[in-house]
């Protein structure tokens, strides 16, 4: 009978309809006699909208003024929102990212939450409210302008919150069911996995997961926050992702064994490739040094061996395809410098990420992803592994039967009743 | 070179153009040297679309949460001018009627301003900034949520703002070149009015003129700030209200003369007669106690001439049409008490004022005003006066005709070249 704060996502609050089907769902919540606080995004496309209305006024917008201008997406979603809670015979109150007390930095745009003050959510709550907050937005700690969090923000905003007021659980609502243990468009198999743990769920939303952003996994990993991710649509439970499996105890034998969580696939990276770097000391450094001037974030990075005829070695990174042209640029500007032969850039690639606790230690894992692949007849092009993930570029082409393959070898497909723990006890 | 305080309508900002035409219109201004504050509507549509949508979520929107939903309609206005600004290579900051010090009661939906604390804005101004402020929008001083300022709210945020300021004017602009002799779209010979004083303004506004609402101009004439009404699309010098006519002097024999300011219109009201009230002291008073106890503004009040025979009279009065039917639910109520005889409610009619200063005192004036409706073969249903306006109720069928009449009649029409004083020396 806690506190629980519930964020819905703009697919949820798309039009009026869906704006009294979610205010129905937390007057639910209330009644079953728990504090609610929503946070919500802005309506369906309003956003995307805004945007273009702003691409019309100006090609370079003022970071604080492009702020000003998408805050007022949530102004009217909560606002709606809120009274359709008061129609339905319940008392509810908006409040926006600064009258909620999320206190970021200056970074117009794609702001950090620095601290949450939420007194005036509290104060609202013990007057008998249910508390709406604006998702995505909050205001400068210094010169109190308006800032938003950019992606994943409302997600965010929620987690943040939750943590503030100690929620019991942050619910985030969206259009799935949960997370599954692939992309169910892809793999019709995938099953949803009704707990996760934080350190996997950061793996699975860095390898292409969309269900959840990295951000806000970590924030709610930070303050230990269990999320309950669900749809809004169906009422089914979702995914629980926190510490500890709340419904299991570890048992004997079970305590070492490889937990495969998912399998993530992401295809919205290239791949570029430095060709003939002199094989010496030094000169991946001014590679990536380049690249890291240039402010583009890469992702994997793979050196292959040397061909001891030539002296010479081959770089690969990868890194998101519509920064490929900024990294190509900086490259080139440094290509006397570094004496290198030749960039090469590929767009037609895949990433495929197998996700679970115990991986490095189960050198079996790696050996039946890999014959999986081979048996499905997908070329492996770069490899990249942590400690919970081994992850592949292959052809983007590939990608899907690369996916169901994985999916598959690793028995999460949904015709057993249970997920399956590689090489060991079933669980 | 002093502080100009602009204010654009919603539709001088309807799209992406006329934002652009309207930040062209601003940075001429600041390059003249001025500094400039500038209050802004929501684009074009925008408030009859959230309005709509808030319909759709709840018959009886609440208050706070309908101003949190009005008020993102300014956010987006705001935004994107000050974003065409910059476009321009000037510096531009937009600030929400909160962080503009716009501070108001409580009273959602239609707060009154009791205070403007605009630190902010004059920081601003002080950096070189083009100051952007959200119109029709405030906070509350005592619960610190937004509030709106109901209709004409965005005027009055300026002439407010030129007031803390100390502006040395406040220019409105509108879609039309300024204030006419009547309106155009009737009367095809109106004039524009070069100047007119804030008290014949005030008698216009609340006689139907809607270029600018009675509110916005009683704030003005109390703070003494003169408004310039010009047009965003002409650019033409527009009227200029204020208290003291600033291209003239009086001149010997003017002083005592009518000087007729223009003749307006309003088929926006309804007329209510209670028919067979008793003829005795006190029941007027019972019958509007209980029209001001169902919160119903009235206008024009008219009490016949009791019959002598029946000791009966018949008691009518104006007030705004969708009001009617709580003026008759509240009179029902008290029938038995008073003991009238019936209740007629009529929404045919309009309503024809002719404004000037000296009016009382030139008895001229309301014979002219007659004749001229007689000409015209209109029948006049009530008369009420005061210092310097004469009204009339007709058929609402017959204002058009009836305005033109009396246009004519005070030589108010454009093929004159100047403005005709009423028996007077010309001016």
């Amino acid at each position: 009978m806690g506190l629980v704060v519930q964020k819905y996502g703009g697919s949820s609050v798309a039009d009026a309809e869906g704006i009294k089907r979610v205010a129905r769902r937390i007057v639910d919540t209330k009644k079953a006699g728990h504090e609610v606080v929503v946070v919500v995004s802005a309506m369906g496309d309003t956003t995307d909208e805004l945007i273009e209305l702003a691409e019309q006024v100006t090609p370079i917008p003022s970071g604080r003024e492009f702020d000003m201008l998408l805050t007022a997406g949530e102004r009217i979603s909560m606002a709606l929102l809120a009274m359709a809670i008061r129609t339905l015979g319940f008392d509810a109150q908006s409040f926006t990212g600064s009258q909620a007390g999320v206190i970021t930095d200056s970074t117009h745009n794609k702001a950090r939450i620095i601290d949450v003050t939420p007194g005036r959510i509290r104060a609202a709550l013990d007057e008998g409210n249910i508390a709406i907050v604006a998702g995505f937005q909050g205001v400068s700690q210094v010169s109190k302008d308006i800032t938003t969090l950019g992606r994943g923000g409302s997600d965010t905003t929620a987690v943040a919150l939750a943590a503030a007021l100690g929620a019991e659980v942050c619910e985030i609502y969206t259009d799935v069911d949960g997370v599954f243990t692939a992309d169910p468009r892809v793999v019709k198999k995938a099953r949803k996995i009704d707990w996760i743990a934080f350190e996997d769920m950061l793996e699975l939303a860095s390898s292409g997961s969309k269900v959840l952003l990295d951000r806000c996994v970590e924030y709610a990993r930070r303050y230990n926050i269990p999320i309950h991710v669900r749809s809004s649509f169906s009422g089914l439970p979702g995914t629980i992702v926190s510490g500890t499996n709340p419904n299991k105890k570890p048992e004997g034998g079970e305590m070492e064994q490889a937990i495969i969580s998912g399998v993530a696939h992401d295809t919205s990276e290239a791949k570029v490739t430095v060709v003939g770097v002199p094989d010496k000391p030094g000169e991946a450094a001014r590679i990536f040094r380049a690249i890291a001037d240039a402010e583009v974030n890469i992702d994997m990075v793979v050196q292959n061996v040397s061909a001891a005829s030539t002296g010479l070695t081959d770089i690969s990174f990868t890194l998101p395809t519509n920064e490929g042209q900024k990294a190509l640029d900086a490259l080139n500007r440094v290509k006397e410098g570094i004496g290198f032969e030749s960039l090469r850039f590929d767009d037609a690639i895949g990433k495929i990420s197998l996700v679970g606790a115990g991986m490095r230690s189960n050198p079996g894992v790696t050996a039946t992803f890999f014959e999986a692949l081979s048996e499905a007849g997908v070329n492996i092009e770069l490899i990249s592994t942590s400690e919970i993930r081994i992850s592949v570029v292959t052809r983007a082409e590939d990608v899907p039967e690369a996916v169901r393959a994985v999916h598959t070898a690793f028995g999460l497909d949904s015709d057993t009743d249970e997920a399956v723990v590689y090489g060991g006890t079933g669980r």
